[in-house]
This record gives C-alpha cells, structure tokens and sequence, in this order.
C-alpha cells in the first residue's frame, strides 16, 4: 500500500450512502482502523470510551432498525461503535493511573496530576462528564476516519440512531457507557450511490478562518 | 517532505509541553493544518465551527493567563482557537444549503434534507445545539493533530482555560461562537520538556475493543 498525503485522504474519502454487500472489509484493515481510535490522543489520557466493532448479522439487523433504516449498517462488514463512559469514577482514573505507573514509574508527580484531575471530575454531574468523554471519542472518530481512507476503506460517520436502543441492544449501560456515534466499513458501490459522483462541499477558508495577528 | 504512514504520526506527535520559542512554524504548514481542519467532514456538513489562528503576542499572553499560565501558548507560534456555533440558526443552515446549491445544483432533496435538519434543530435548546457543534469541532481537531504531525509540527490539545475569558478575548459571544479547544503550534524543544523522553501510554486493544460477532 503507497501512503498518501492527509490531504488525498480527506478529498478521497466520502459519508459512502451505498456500500456493496458483497465485499468484506479484510481483518488487516480493521485492525490497523481499530489500532488508529487506540492511539488518538485524549484529555489526561483517560481514553474515555470504548469500541464495539459488529459483525454479528443479527445484532447489525437490529441496530439498523433502530437507526432509521441506514443500510450501510448492514451492507457494510464491519461497523464500530464508539461508547464514551456515562461519567468518571475513581476507578476508571485509578486504572489510568496504574496504566501510567506500569509505563512511566510510580512518579510522584504522577499520582498528583490525577488526584488533581479527580477532584476537579468526580463533584461533577455525570452529564457533564459524559459529554466531556464523548468528545474524546469524537477526536478518535476524526482519527478513524482517516485511517479507514489510509486503508482505502469506505465508511460513514453516523449520529442519526436512537443511542438509547442501541445501548439496550448492545447491553452498554450496564458497563456504564453510552453509544454516541456509528462508523460503517465497508466498499462503495458506486453505481448505487446518488452522493459518489457528487462534489465535495465545504466552506471557503475566509469563511472559517480567523487570523489575529 | 516523505509522506508518512498514520501509525507513525500518531507515534511521533505527543502533548507537548515545552515548545522552543525561537522556532516558529512556517505558513504553508500552518495553512496545510487549517486546509485538514476545513475538509474534516462534519455533521450534515454544516462546518459547525470557526477557527482563530492567533499569532499576535498580547492576544497570545492574554489567553496564556486564563488557561492555567500554560507556556506552549506563548512559545509556539501560533495558536489555533476551535470555536463552536452557540447555537444552530436557520440562516447559519440556509448558507450551508446555498454553499451545496452552489456546488451541487439547487437539488429538490438537498432542500427537504436541510428543512428537515431545521425542523430538528430549530427547537433544541441553544445548549444542547452547541454540545452537538462543539463534538463536530472535536474530529476537526484529531484530524488537525494528524495533519500537524504529518507536517512535522508540534502541538498539544489544550482543554485547560477559562472558555468565556477567551471568548472575550476574542470576542467570539458576539460572533455567536465559544471556544472549545486550543491548539498551539510550535516546535518542541525536547531538552526542557519532562515527557518528551517518556513513553506513550495507551490502552490495550482488549481493554477498549470488543467484538460482537
């Protein structure tokens, strides 16, 4: 595989609308994807989520159901779910703690930065926790978007799902996380696809760009 | 420059904390940064985010004092500023509409799929809204990171600050923005920084992936 500039990667990849049933994404590929969410960088290092990669015909099935109907959760092979934690507790930090000690040494200064992070995170309401996790997972899902065009593999990121029944189908509440956005892999078809011949839209640079100089 | 496979950007970018003053980025490569940060896709495509790229040394010591007296703000060069609409409007959406009638042709279902988004949007509290521009912001940013790296530039995801003292220095309330993330660009200078020579902690793949199939 030639490696591309970001860039090639960005115009070339696409929210894929239809995905071709009959292509599997290879297991190679998914893992390098699964390997790029891991090392997405997130605040303090707590890597605040997890991912629920489904091949499970049925559970794809259902999942489908309950995301009004989107058929690239079926027609793709693979489809990560990323599930930020519902708070912080002490004992998630604690095993990032004792994740940092085994990698870094029992530091010290180590032991303060979490004291310090817990104090300011564990008064919290969890729905602000949540919402602080679930925009760790999102830097990881830029990452994977990236990763999946490195692998030159289709796929779509997708919020439109009742993150509720996805949960239930999943059973994510009892391991105190919640479903906060989809991501089908998969291969274009693009004869089928109306948005494949379509140009990319996106906003000028003046129209995003502030420079204070 | 080499392109670079991602696996190897994300083992060579790290948290900064201390960048070489004396060094400061080059345009192209900021401007290759914010080019990634402007294709990053996003939600419905409404790029629901501005970015401030803050190079002037008073602004700069300025939001350095409200975001904990963190160095890298003043060392590196520049600062990027990721700012989330406060709030989802029907003119910011009907100027997204107009942009893919631009590009796409003026389109009978692109209209129904805006109209429906704003009918969706339209009556959420302004709080939940940002929440949603503020997570399209994040995938902005960890693909900035990759584009960064990729450009042999440092930087360090910064959630550290006091969100409406920046928006105040940067006037972003009457902008209807608020400032979610900062993002100082610079070169690190690896004798004075503690965790330059240290390793990168992660997760194992069995902690953070299960597979449903």
């Amino acid at each position: 595989m030639t490696t591309k500039p970001l860039n090639d990667l960005l115009n070339w990849r696409y929210a894929t609308k239809k995905m071709d049933p009959s292509k599997a994404v290879p297991q190679d590929k998914v893992d390098a994807i699964v390997d790029a969410i891991r090392m997405a960088p997130t605040s303090s290092g707590t890597q605040p989520f997890e991912v629920f990669v489904v091949t499970n015909p049925d559970v794809l099935g259902e999942i489908r159901k309950v995301a009004w109907d989107q058929a690239q959760i079926t027609d793709g092979s693979h489809l990560l779910v990323f599930a930020a934690w519902d708070n912080y507790t002490a004992e998630r930090i604690d095993h990032v703690v004792a994740l940092n000690v085994s990698e870094r040494g029992d530091l010290p200064m180590l032991h303060a930065y979490y004291d310090n992070l817990k104090s300011n995170y564990l008064p919290r309401d969890a729905e602000v926790n949540y919402a602080h996790a679930a925009r760790q997972a999102y830097i990881a899902l830029g990452i994977a978007l990236v990763a999946a065009a490195e692998q030159e593999v289709d796929s779509t990121p997708m919020e439109g799902f009742d993150p509720d029944a996805v949960d239930t189908i999943l059973g994510l509440k009892e391991r105190g996380l919640r479903s906060v956005v989809l991501m089908p892999l998969g291969y274009r078809d693009e004869s089928g696809d109306w948005l494949a011949p379509m140009g990319k839209v996106r906003k000028s640079r003046d129209a995003i760009v502030t420079e204070v100089n």
